[in-house]
């Protein structure tokens, strides 16, 4: 195992070694979610937080069972009605809660670069659970594990990701961690959502899905945010679905064994039909277990005996 | 134990075999909450959800704790300002909770059904907490424990119920509850709070309290809702209180070993004067302790060893 | 161990003994916050719950880690969408939650009196966590703790507690734990914030910062709510700092082993200068570390194997 790190703030500066001992350990949690009892010791006495200025059921709870299924204590705290209100300084609330003696704290704000601002205050280990538009890495380890458990590697493989490229970490996480294991990686959007000069980061841009299609491993649909519409950023959700969702049609031009991925959750007929999102080829609910699991592995290098090993 | 539902959605289609297997199991989980150390292993490793799209403080906790008591881990979920805000469908949602690996689904919702719904999508097991006017299965087997509790046994007992039985989902499964266990069940309350028809069921109705006090075993009073009286379904709560409200006089009217119960909370002075819900006539608090055992019972009969029994 | 009260209500009517009891078996408590696995046994299968009719992070998380440290099954009730939306009383809402047969409960309410109105109803534990401007009894006695920590031992040592005495239950619980324990209590703020006649307790009191300080072996300065301000109760932010806040160049003046204490959230600029929140003479964060420890301490006396020992 790789593997020295107390923090988890992106993909963008993690080696392929680091990004294989992630999804090595997921897969060895994976079990334990299935079994009858769904439970390991690893973190027993360890107490996980999740600070979260941003309201989110499901990533939220991806990772309170994961570090309760790896018998942590969790606490969840959602600022909103307490601390803000009081006018408390980010900065003191952190140190505050880690003067509770907190093991890990799981972090997401509206703002880019919170999380990675947090560790420097912290001895405890600080997980980046989606920062702003700039990254959400469990998402994309998420998304790299359940495209190597489909297709048993990733080098070569080439992906599309598709919609609002220019604010979704989703996107860039995947982009630092398909690129840093192998992948190709080729962009598609309205032009007004893809990030001028993204080229440089080594990925192909365009405007055409149904070029895209025949030639992609993995397609990733974005969830529009329907408040970037009344910035006149995309025309209707009409055109926009038209343009670049995935109806049963263009499913017939990807290739057999393509996978439909999207983060969740989906606009059904936006960017996804839901034939598409229930098709044998998408991989979406196979996305959100996984989760568990590789959620669970992060949680065990930064904060178990991970780094120790 | 004669069980081997994976659902429990309602009590309309239980049989008397089935409900005694709930209220016996009940019994066996009863003593857990009064030992010094309150926990039963049943559910160790197992994942159990509260999935509430209506507030509740009650019920939510009732079932929390019966599922920690069997040492389960918990979730609670409660969808307002997350995934609804996201426009998620409700079928998006529970899926994803079960890709999540969660064993058991407690849910409530201010629409008929949708637990039934609901289980039709998942492998997990479904536990109605109360849908719309429809069942709130749970609340009634705990009445029934209560009373079985008391009295020895169920059989030829006579209950009223007491008010707007239309819009009462504590007294739809009652009614079929008690029916099914062998008991008479009379109706009492304004005419415009009783559904039409509901002699059908095999239960008899009237508007006069007093008439029906003496012959009595068991009375149930439900909470007014006085949103209700905006839409003129009755007229003032004084009204209301001195045609149907129990008062000191009127307990003194009925059977001295009468049952007088309520599903909380209590309007005090509306359905019930304080003197009669802090009698000893008033099993209110005993409703309120069974309810852990009967959840307890429950959840270790659809989601822990109870089907394969 | 001299311990046998069921309840921790406030400090008012405390013995020194029990004080001591307490701070000791806080102490014994300590290390398990900095052990590789935090837990001990000593609440297994009791139910702590937490009761907040007031939102609070701080004080809630402190008191919901300390009981999972213990190993006790947590409960967290806020009160405000669900019951009193309902419009259940008080004693209602607590007698329903003891027939949950929880062990402990943990009060919070914006009104003077309520946790000891609650106790008479209950045979649960019942902790104050803060009530109206009368007691938070946990608070003080962190304060104590952190300072016998830092001093060896209490008697005879001088604090100031600077700021809207008026309205605090920190100070009022201070005043009387200090008292208690043999230390000199002096209290400074504009005249409007100080109680009149508070002097009977046995405190000196005045209104210059700057001719206290030099005096002190404890400065502890309680936060600004600035709603108070609206009232006329003192003038600008910036007067208040300037006549009350502690900046780099009181801390001159200090005694170089003064303890600068705040019972958090620090208003910076306002009460204390940035300088000197995080300067070595603040033992701010001791605070609210031996804030776990403590309450450890008064969970396990109230509700566990303390009032047998």
């Amino acid at each position: 195992m790789d593997w020295h790190r107390k923090h988890l703030l992106g993909l963008e500066d993690l080696s392929p070694e680091e990004i294989v001992s992630i999804l090595d350990t997921a897969e060895s949690f994976k079990d334990i979610s299935i079994r009858p009892i769904k439970k390991a010791p690893a973190l027993r006495g360890k107490t996980v937080a999740t600070l979260f200025y941003e309201p989110s059921t499901r990533t939220r709870t991806s990772f309170e069972l994961a570090a309760k299924r790896l018998s942590a204590d969790t606490l969840n705290v959602t600022i909103a009605a307490s601390s803000v209100v009081k006018g408390e300084s980010l900065k003191d609330t952190v140190r505050n809660l880690e003067a509770l003696k907190i093991d890990c704290m799981i972090v997401r704000h509206e703002c880019s670069g919170v999380p990675h601002l947090i560790s420097r205050y912290l001895e405890a280990s600080v997980v980046n659970a989606g920062d702003g538009s700039h990254e959400h890495p469990t998402q994309a380890l998420v998304d790299l594990f359940t495209i190597r458990q489909k297709r048993g590697s990733l080098t070569g493989l080439k992906a599309t990701i598709v919609g609002d490229i220019l604010h979704s970490r989703v996107a860039r996480s995947n982009i630092f961690g398909m690129l840093r294991m192998g992948m190709k990686v080729h962009l598609v959007g309205p032009q007004t959502l893809i990030p001028r000069g993204v080229e440089r980061l080594g990925v192909t841009v365009s405007n055409s899905l149904d070029d895209a299609i025949p030639q992609s491993d993995v397609l990733m649909f974005l969830r529009i945010q329907s408040e970037r519409q009344k910035k006149n950023l995309f025309p209707s959700l009409r055109e926009y679905s038209e343009l670049f969702g995935m109806t049963r049609g263009r499913l017939q031009k990807a290739k057999s064994d393509v996978l439909i991925m999207h983060p969740g959750p989906i606009n059904r007929g936006v960017e996804l039909a839901s034939e598409v999102a229930d098709s044998p080829r998408s991989v979406i609910l196979d996305q959100v277990t996984n989760g568990l699991a590789v959620r669970m592995a992060v949680l065990f290098l930064v904060a178990g005996g991970g780094r120790e090993g």
